[in-house]
């Protein structure tokens, strides 16, 4: 049987890396955990890039990096292993990808899922969690060295906007938990709804 | 005034590099010489990626890689430099993409073409300089050290063929020019055509 990809989604300080270092841990035998953009060689060389402050980055290579991270890790990881049976818990996925490239910097849903047709080759997610923050919270939480982070709170909006109307319009595949919530209830809720998809 | 796009496409082992070379040498008043990948800070950073043997690269990957690379010379250089007057000189550009990863690598020249589109905004060369080797030839020419160049002769066959498909498609902005004629002759006939474009 083939195994279940479940994504993580949200906006930078949603506390979405720490629910999913939740996850991992209550399910540690039965997910393994994958973040993005990484988890194979080219991936996480193509993260160091995105990372780097010193480069110069436009809207769309950023998109596009993103997308050739993920293309390598769907062909040289995440196929393999949910061919195999087991299931992978991902630390976003093309959802991030729609929101914050498609939305946030502005070049349109449809160019950015153009792109990440190639890059998926048609593997969408069995489970998405959003963890819903405002922006103003958010914020509060961010730490400073990410270059994305410093793109501003409009951006933050749109990026939010974007998530709320992609989690409606694929109501069946999102979850939405409320990042306002204290980490452990919120942990509590993923893991309800994980162990149901698994 | 806008400047003008030059590019020089072929299949590696057709002379090009020389080609380029000797164009840049002999406008070097006229013409800015920039290769692909490459040109600027992260485009240089990604061909380090492609050329590294060590790394797992899927076809789609690559695609995906080399129009990155691509996104941002156009927005950070490219466009900067014709829109100034400057007439550039481009080692390969979407053409080769379409070539080697849309026919050799067999992800078709429509996806390939997708991605590009975002990578471009539309850009296109005012003149494609297409040196024509057949993939023998090119093959006794070829050294060892590059990825790509290890792909096999049915690749650069197909490569081969679609860069005729492409010229033929194309025939206003392509000039086609006999990669087993003497380097000094190929060079005087690319001269007199980039001459009339400029």
């Amino acid at each position: 049987m083939r195994g279940k990809l479940i994504t993580v989604e949200g906006i930078d300080g949603s506390g979405k890396s720490t629910l999913c270092a939740g996850l991992s841990e209550h399910f540690a035998d039965r997910l393994v955990a994958l973040r993005e953009p990484g988890g194979v060689g080219l991936s996480e060389q193509i993260r160091v890039l995105v990372k780097d402050p010193e480069l110069e980055i436009s809207a769309q290579a950023e998109a596009l990096l993103f997308a050739a991270a993920r293309a390598q890790l769907v062909s040289e990881k995440l196929r393999p292993l949910l061919d195999s049976g087991r299931s992978v818990l991902l630390d976003r996925f093309v959802d991030s990808s729609l929101a914050y490239q498609g939305a946030g910097r502005g070049l349109g849903i449809a160019a950015v899922q153009a792109i990440n047709e190639l890059a998926t080759a048609g593997l969408t997610p069995d489970l998405t969690l959003l963890i819903r923050v405002t922006p103003e919270l958010a914020a509060q939480r961010m730490s400073e060295d990410d270059r994305l982070e410093r793109a501003g709170s409009d951006f933050f909006a749109d990026v939010t906007q974007a998530y709320d109307r992609l989690a409606a319009a694929e109501s069946g595949r999102f979850v939405v938990l409320d990042g306002a919530l204290p980490k452990q209830e919120i942990l509590a809720a993923a893991v309800k709804v994980v162990s149901g998809a698994l």
